[in-house]
């Protein structure tokens, strides 16, 4: 394959004409244009995004770290910003960081030394400073599903205590006593926020909630079956259960199902994400509406602005913009899994 | 931020020799390495990706062109590309085609111009010739879902035809005469090979089907449930349906429903995929298994070997690689949405 070195020297010109005939920059003679044209035509040679990003310092791709891309959470997600970016006429490098603070980083590093002057990130296991220190280093970063107030501005976060709150309270408003909590057990922010929501919500109504109620497992499907195994075998009084999220609920539907348990009837259900399996479920999934779609397009119009204004050296005048939604409030999806008890 | 002519020029090297150190060439010397290393720190430069790919001449990034990753097949697919670019330390450009020609081609230029040497299509849209040409442009590109027969050394196919021929077969062994087939709108070759695969196997079993058995609708829950809703207002002796994917599967379901005909009992349904949302359905969704993990992997290994080849050049050692499929074929999951007519 030609390279711009093999067209510099057909052309006889220097490297850095090349690139600016590639990159179209008014710096280029029209003798070199003709010579250098003539020369990549000879050889076969495409222009060459590397080439053109070297001169311009830019790409014309947005970064996107996300947690995993199988899980269609992060693919509504990725197809937000992507929608966005089509009207930027940008294009997206992905990459998955498995909330693993190493992959995370390494995604980052990439995504950077690829000159992505627009990124979307999504970190669960990385520290605060070092989130921050990648924020000053790259003016038109965004993070998403986060919160650190040093750079509020810069974070498009849900409210997760909020939507625990919210979940919970149905249950006690439909006249449960006794709450059960299906738990992440994933040590991230998120965990402990939907877990606390639970908690004050329980408290606001005067409700106690010993530790038995509550049962861990990993995020999934599998760990919503462990949990509520194991919440089931304890033999305790539990009316209805919160889940951390939908496939978590998902999971103690089976268990609950294959226990001879009915939903709602003898035991109601609410989840957390109104995720894509939400409505699938049988009965359909009563649940917190979790609005990445939204968030994901104003994290995108946010970097972009953030971008754009860098370039222009006028970083402070969008750090106001009163049009973006720094902090979600997630909101009740009413199915069919809860009601009275009876 | 400083650019690699501010350190070339901070060093008083050329940008050429700034690149070769930073690229590890042994072509710098150790005075260069000198000057270019402490003119980096004293900038704070960031060594580029682009500018080590200009030297290299490719890049450490897979391309993938899939048709949407919001839908959860392609979310399986690139996970499973993931998977195997991680152990060779590369990293994924993702784009969407939509199943549209032009951001198809819009998509594998973008990736060809970002030097990717390694790339996964899924083109629905592209004709042949077209995509003949890119391959041979490209020596580690391989197709995804797709057969050419003129380079079928280069592409991941399964065989829709045996899937939907295997489908209907199951509803025929049931005791079903009487099977109605859901179509996609979608102009692409998989919406031809389902429905003739359906077609074929009644006609193996010397049953017929005429036109108004067959019903189409875009290939989600909402073409699902019109296309249902068609069928059903022909009131014709129907007891089962073959579907061309599990979304529109899920959308006869609900139709059905909402009319008070159970499935199985009252109508057996079969989908094809076996996603994400299969095992979710009530009644649990019979359906056809789309192995996208295996071929997702198979079609890397394969890029890997055919772009590592060509750098070699000894393209011709792998073309007969044996140990790679390069039709699949699909297999039955029986849960619970077939039975015999009552």
């Amino acid at each position: 394959m030609a390279t711009i070195k093999d067209v510099a020297k057909l052309a006889e010109v220097s490297v850095a004409t090349v690139s600016r005939v590639i990159n179209k920059s008014p710096k280029a003679s029209q003798a070199a244009i003709t010579a250098v044209t003539q020369a990549m035509q000879a050889l076969g040679y495409r222009p060459n995004a590397n080439a053109r990003a070297l001169v311009s310092q830019s790409t014309n791709t947005i970064g996107v770290l996300v947690g995993d891309v199988s899980d269609p959470f992060f693919g509504a997600m990725i197809k937000s910003i992507d929608n966005i970016a089509r009207q930027h006429n940008k294009h997206l490098l992905i990459g998955n960081g498995y909330h693993n603070a190493d992959s995370e980083r390494n995604v980052i590093e990439l995504l950077i030394n690829s000159r992505c002057d627009t990124l979307i990130i999504h970190s669960k296991s990385l520290s605060n400073d070092e989130l921050i220190a990648y924020t000053q280093e790259v003016p038109g970063m965004v993070l998403i599903n986060r919160l650190i107030p040093e750079i509020a501005d810069r974070c498009i976060a849900l409210d997760n205590h909020r939507g625990s709150y919210l979940a919970t309270e149905l249950l006690i408003k439909h006249g449960h006593q006794h709450i059960g909590y299906i738990c992440s057990n994933h040590d991230i922010e998120d965990t402990e926020q939907r877990k606390q929501g639970y908690l004050d919500a329980l408290q606001a109504y005067q409700l106690t909630a010993p530790q038995s109620y509550i049962e861990y497992g990993t995020p999934d499907e599998d760990g919503g079956e462990i949990a509520m195994t194991n919440l089931l075998a304890k033999n305790q009084p539990i009316t209805a259960i919160a889940a951390y999220n939908d496939y978590m609920a998902a999971g103690c539907l089976s268990v609950l199902e294959g226990n001879g348990l009915t939903v709602p009837n003898q035991m109601s259900l609410i989840g957390f994400d109104d995720g894509l399996i939400a409505k699938y479920l049988h009965p359909k999934l009563t649940t917190v509406r979790y609005p990445i779609q939204i968030m994901a397009e104003q994290a995108t119009q946010l970097a972009f602005q953030l971008a754009t204004a860098a370039k222009q050296s006028t970083p402070n005048t969008t750090k106001s913009d009163s049009s973006i939604t720094h902090m979600f409030v997630p909101t009740l999806v009413k199915r069919l899994s809860v009601m009275s008890p009876q």
